[in-house]
C-alpha cells in the first residue's frame, strides 16, 4: 500500500500545530463515524476497514513530507520535528465489513491524541465512505437480481484507479459474484469474468468467423455478445450456428450476451430462439446502462436474463455518487476528566450523540434483527431482565422486549496502536454480509419505500445528551431555559 | 506510480489470448477514444494525459501476474511467455491536457499491434474519463464563480484515495485555485488550502477562545469558522472582537468562513457587520454543497462572498458521476492494407467515424474558435484556398471561410512505444486551459443550454463512411439497397 500520510485536509495539520503550540495535542478524544439519512438508502453495508487499517499501519511522515509541509505550510520546527515520530498510538473500534449499518449510529469510533484522530479524519471517511457506498450500492443491486449472479464490469468509467480496483472489491461484499477488473481478482481473490468485445467481432471479416473462432479457441467457455450488427437476425442465429458445431464435437456452449436494445424483448425473443435449438441450457448474460431499478423493470417483464454484468451504475453509484460519513467530536479528556462533547444544530436530527459510545444489535425471539441500540459504553446492561428500547427523540414511542439477545457491533481494531483485529478474506466478509441480511426482515432492506429500522438510544445516553442540550441553551440564554 | 497492467477487463486478455493463437495479436489497430453528448455539458476539459503516459511507460507483467492468470484464467504457456516481454510498442496521438474537447471527436487515437491496444483500453479510459470528468465540473463550477477563486475541498467524499488526489489535479486544471488534499498539493505542486475545524471551536470552552487561540497561533492567516453555534449571533461578533484584537496588534484578519445555513442571507448580514466594524478587507469564504448552479444563484441573491470551497459535488461530479468515453476500433491492419472499420448503429449518432483521423481546430478571422474538424489523417489542406465546413450528417448545412487559422489538436505522445511528448507542469496545463477557454465565445461554454460547438466531418472522412455504411447495407440486404 502507498504511504497516503499526507492523504489528509490541510486544515487537520492547522489544527494539530495549534493544539501542539498549546500543549493539548494529547488530549485523549472520541470521535465518531457515522452517516445521515441520505437519498433512497435505508441501510448501508459497512465495507473498507481493511484498506483503513492498512492506512493505519503506514501512517509515518517521511523527510520529504516534512521539508514539503515546512514549505508550503510554513510550520515551525518544533511540531515538524514532533511529526518525524508520529506514529498512531490510539484505539479505534468499528462495525466489520459486511455489517449492515443503520443512519446516525457510530460505524468506527476512534480514541486517540486529539491530534491523531484529526490527521486521520479524511482519510478514514474517505475509504469507508467509498467502500460502503459501492458495497451498498452493490447490495440493491443484487437484490433485484434475486438468484442471478451479478458481476461488477464498471472500471473503464470508475472514478480513478482505486475507485475501479476498492470498487471492485466493496461490490463483493455487497453481493456481486464476480468482477472483470483483473488486477482487482489478484488483489482480492476475487473471481474473474469476461466475454468478448464488439472489438473481436470487427475484427473478423463476419460476425459468424469471429464467434467460430472464438469457439474453437474457447470450447468450454463460449459466451458469445450478439448484438454487433442485428441481435436476432444476425447475431442470435449465428451464435446458434456455432452452438449446433460445439454440440456436435462434444461440447456444451455457455450462452450469449445482449448489450444493448430493448433488454426484456430481446432476451425474451433470444430465450425463445434458443429453446427451439435445443439450447435450453445456453445463459443469456445481459448488460448495459443496468441498475436496481433497471434490474426489477426487467423481473416485471418477465425478461430471460440469468445473469447481470453491472458497469457504470455501480461503481460510480450514479444517482448517489457520495454517501456523507462524517467524524465528529464526541468526547474530551480536559485535565484528567473525561467531558463529553455535543454539536448542536437548529435542526434537531444534526445534534450530535455525546461521549464515548458503543452499539448494540438487538434480537428478538425469532432471531430476528429488531432495533439498534447506541448506549455510553460504560452502560450495564442485565441480560436476564426486559429490555425497553425508546425512539432517539419521541421518547414516548417505546417498546420492551422480554426475550431478546443483544449483541455488540463495534469489535477492537487497534489498541494504544496496536492492531488487535485480523480481518476475514473478502469472501467471508462477502458470505457475513450475506447473512447479516437473512437476519433483517425484507421490508427493511427492500429498495423502494423500505421500512425504517429502529436505532434507539439507550437512556443514559439520552439523559446525558438532553443535559448537554440544556446546559448549551441556559449558556446561549444566561441562563433563561 | 504503482504497476496497473493487470488493471485491465478480463476480457481483454481472452481476446489477446485468442488474437495470439490466431496469429492476428501483431496486426496494426487504431482506435480512437472520444466521448458522446450526454448530460447537460457541451464541452469537456481534457485532463489524465500524464497519469495515462506514466501508465503506458509502466507497463510489464511480472511473474506474479503471469501465475495468476494461469491459476485465475487458465492460459496456456505460448500465451503467457508472450506477456513476459510485452512491451507498449505502438503510437499515441493525444490532445494536451486543458483543451476544450467536444463530443464525438477523438481525443486519444491509439495505433498499435491489436493485442497492445486492447490490453490498455479499460485504463486508458478509467483515467481519460475520470480526470475530464473532473476538470470539466470544475471548469463549470469556474465559471459560475467568476473571479471569486474556488478551492476543491472533496477529499473525505471521493470515491477512493486516487479520485481524491487526481480529482485534486483535474479540478486544477479545470480552474480551481487550490485543494485541501496536501498530498496532491504536494504531488503535483498544488497550492494546498484550509481554514479551521468545528471540532477546533469545540475542543475549546467557548468559541471566543477559540477564535483567540487561533489568531495567536495564525496573526496572519486568521480565517475563522462562524457557524458552529450561531453564525449571527455569536460567530460573527465573537470574529468581530479577535480581528479588533488582532488590529490593535498591527496584523490584517484574513475573513471568516460560512459552512452552513443560507449562505446569501448570512453573507450579506456577515458583511454588513464586518463593513460596520471597520474590516471591509475580511472577507467572505463560502462552502456547504456547492456546485455551479447554487453559486449562479448566490450571485443572482447578490451574495457577498469572496471565495469558495467546493467539495463533495465537485470532487464526484454529482449530477454527472462518470464521462462515458469509449474507445472504437477504426482501423485494422490486413495482409498490409489498411481496412478502415466502423461500427453501424440504428441510432445515426452511434456509427463510428472509421479510418486513422486527426483532428484541427479551426478559427475565424477573430482567433475565435469557428468549429472543430475531424478528417483523415492524410488528408491535405491547401491553408491559401477557402475552407469549407459541413455538418457531420446534414450535409446541406455548409459555411466557407476565407480567412481562417487550423491547428491540429492531436499530437504526438508515443512513437514506437517511446514516449515523445513532454508533459507541461500542472499549472501550465490550467494556464494553457484558461487560455482555449478565451478562445471561445461565452455562448459555447455557459453553463446552461449552451450554443452547440461544431464538429464537422472533412469531406475525405465523410465520403468514406458513407461508402462503408452502403457497402454494410448492401451486405445485410444482400445487394439490394
Amino acid at each position: 500500500m502507498r504511504n497516503l500520510t499526507l492523504m489528509t485536509d490541510l486544515y487537520e495539520l492547522t489544527m494539530m500545530n495549534g493544539y501542539s503550540a498549546l500543549g493539548c495535542a494529547e488530549k485523549t478524544a472520541v470521535f465518531d463515524l457515522f452517516f445521515r439519512q441520505q437519498g433512497q438508502i435505508s441501510y448501508a453495508v459497512a465495507a473498507g476497514l481493511q484498506q483503513a487499517i492498512e492506512y493505519i499501519n503506514e501512517l509515518r511522515f517521511d523527510d520529504d513530507d516534512i521539508e514539503y509541509l515546512r514549505e508550503a505550510a510554513g510550520f515551525g520546527d518544533e511540531f515538524l520535528d514532533s511529526l518525524r515520530t508520529f506514529r498512531f498510538t490510539g484505539d479505534i473500534f468499528a462495525v466489520p465489513e459486511g455489517t449492515l449499518v443503520f443512519p446516525n449510529e457510530p460505524i468506527l469510533v476512534v480514541r486517540a491524541p486529539l491530534s491523531q484522530a484529526q490527521l486521520i479524519e479524511p482519510a478514514l471517511l474517505n475509504i469507508i465512505n467509498h467502500q460502503t457506498l459501492i458495497a451498498t450500492k452493490a447490495s440493491r443491486v443484487k437484490k433485484s437480481a434475486g438468484k442471478a449472479v451479478v458481476s461488477e464490469f464498471g472500471l473503464r468509467r470508475a472514478q480513478g484507479p482505486d475507485a475501479g480496483i476498492y470498487g471492485a472489491r466493496a461490490s463483493i461484499i455487497g453481493g456481486c459474484g464476480g468482477t472483470s477488473n483483473v488486477l482487482a481478482g489478484k488483489m482480492f481473490d476475487i473471481p474473474i469474468k469476461g466475454t468478448m468485445a464488439h472489438s473481436w467481432i470487427m475484427s473478423f471479416p463476419s460476425e459468424l468467423e469471429a464467434f467460430r473462432k472464438f469457439a474453437e479457441i474457447y470450447p468450454d467457455n463460449t459466451l458469445l455478445l450478439v448484438d454487433t450488427y442485428d441481435t436476432l437476425r444476425s447475431g442470435v442465429p449465428n451464435a446458434i450456428k456455432v452452438f449446433d458445431e460445439l454440440k456436435s464435437r462434444g461440447k456444451k456452449p455457455v450462452g450469449i450476451r445482449l448489450d444493448s436494445g430493448d433488454l426484456a424483448y430481446l432476451s425474451k425473443k433470444a430465450r425463445k430462439m434458443l429453446d427451439e435449438a435445443g439450447h435450453r441450457d445456453a445463459i443469456i448474460f445481459a448488460s448495459c446502462d443496468l441498475d436496481e431499478y433497471v434490474i426489477s423493470s426487467l423481473n416485471e417483464q418477465g425478461a430471460a436474463i440469468d445473469a447481470y454484468g453491472v458497469g457504470t451504475r455501480l461503481i460510480t453509484s450514479e444517482n448517489m455518487p457520495s454517501l456523507g460519513g462524517v467524524f465528529k467530536l464526541a468526547e474530551l479528556t480536559e485535565n484528567g476528566v473525561r467531558v463529553p462533547k455535543i454539536k448542536i444544530s437548529d435542526t434537531h436530527e444534526k445534534i450530535t450523540n455525546p461521549g464515548f459510545k458503543t452499539l448494540y444489535r438487538v434480537y428478538d425471539g425469532d432471531g430476528k434483527a429488531f432495533a439498534d441500540l447506541i448506549a455510553l459504553a460504560d452502560e450495564k446492561f442485565d441480560p436476564d431482565a426486559p429490555l425497553t428500547l425508546t425512539h432517539p427523540t419521541m421518547r414516548w414511542k417505546s417498546t420492551t422486549l422480554d426475550r431478546y439477545a443483544m449483541r455488540r457491533l463495534l469489535v477492537p481494531v487497534f489498541e494504544g496502536g496496536r492492531q488487535v483485529y485480523f480481518t476475514p478474506t473478502l469472501s467471508e466478509s462477502a458470505e457475513y454480509a450475506e447473512k447479516e441480511k437473512e437476519t433483517f426482515w425484507d421490508e427493511y432492506t427492500r429498495n423502494v419505500n423500505p421500512e425504517i429500522y429502529k436505532v434507539d438510544l439507550s437512556d443514559g445516553l439520552y439523559e446525558l445528551k438532553t443535559r448537554l442540550i440544556a446546559e448549551h441553551t441556559a449558556e446561549r440564554t444566561g441562563g433563561r431555559l
